[in-house]
């Protein structure tokens, strides 16, 4: 909060007449990085698994556009801070594909943990090898996981 | 590393005689908390389904027993530089189950993905509860979650 403040030329306690907390800072972060996800439109006849899946695609685009964007996310969402409307939004998609509750809950849960998971992986790992510390590649499976995710789901 | 040689009564310098970098350093960490997890026998006559279960979980078990374990675990597997052991196992029972390359591998980072994606959150979580930050219960849904992934992975 200091350094924010001095990068913005106030006082810190300035800070404090906008948020009450760093945690609620970053949770409206997390806000606007996810409202910054491209929203490609799914076809009027798209089928839940595509609206699903898209809508994945689009909140990993998200977070792997910021820097530590996957933690950032992940860890607010956890906190119950803020980041919450990919849950929601996976959510009535699922609902409305015929899901019932506790399931759609679950499985919309499942999808971020896993995309999350996975975008945090790639961020680790990208951070690495621009500091020259890596030596593995990184195979680019994240469709591929995202699809049998959404299988486990269509399973039930 | 001036901590640790520190805390060790040596010079920084002479940790080097036993580890080239940090990294490497937390890829030994990595995988000595991954030889720390759980190994419940499977019944001779368990599904692979229970097996690859049973594996996740303990892997979880794991990584829950540390601060920042999913966070360390996950980074040092993404960085290729430790870690390696609960893909290779999981990718084993696998391909002895049938499934084929590279869906094998795909399968079982998928399982990870969610693994350490799940736990990271659930350590965000506990982290901020402990000092009084966290407004929401986080649900219990890991095996729900974790059971999806797998029929997934049977739907192929």
């Amino acid at each position: 909060m200091r350094a924010l403040g001095a990068e913005l030329g106030v006082q810190q306690s300035a800070l404090y007449h906008h948020v009450t907390s760093k945690q609620e800072l970053l949770g409206l972060v997390a806000d606007a990085i996810l409202e910054r996800a491209p929203r490609r439109p799914a076809r009027a006849d798209a089928s839940w698994q595509t609206r699903v899946r898209r809508r994945c695609e689009d909140v990993r685009a998200a977070v792997l556009a910021y820097p530590d964007g996957a933690d950032l996310v992940l860890s607010v969402w956890a906190f119950g801070l803020g980041g919450g409307a990919p849950e929601d939004e996976l959510r009535a998609l699922l609902l409305d594909a015929g899901l019932e509750e506790p399931a759609a809950s679950t499985a919309s849960r499942t999808l971020l943990h896993f995309v999350y998971g996975h975008a945090y992986a790639q961020q680790a790992h990208d951070h690495a090898a621009r500091l020259g510390a890596v030596v593995v590649h990184s195979p680019d499976d994240f469709g591929a996981g995202l699809a049998l995710v959404v299988a486990g789901i269509a399973s039930r």
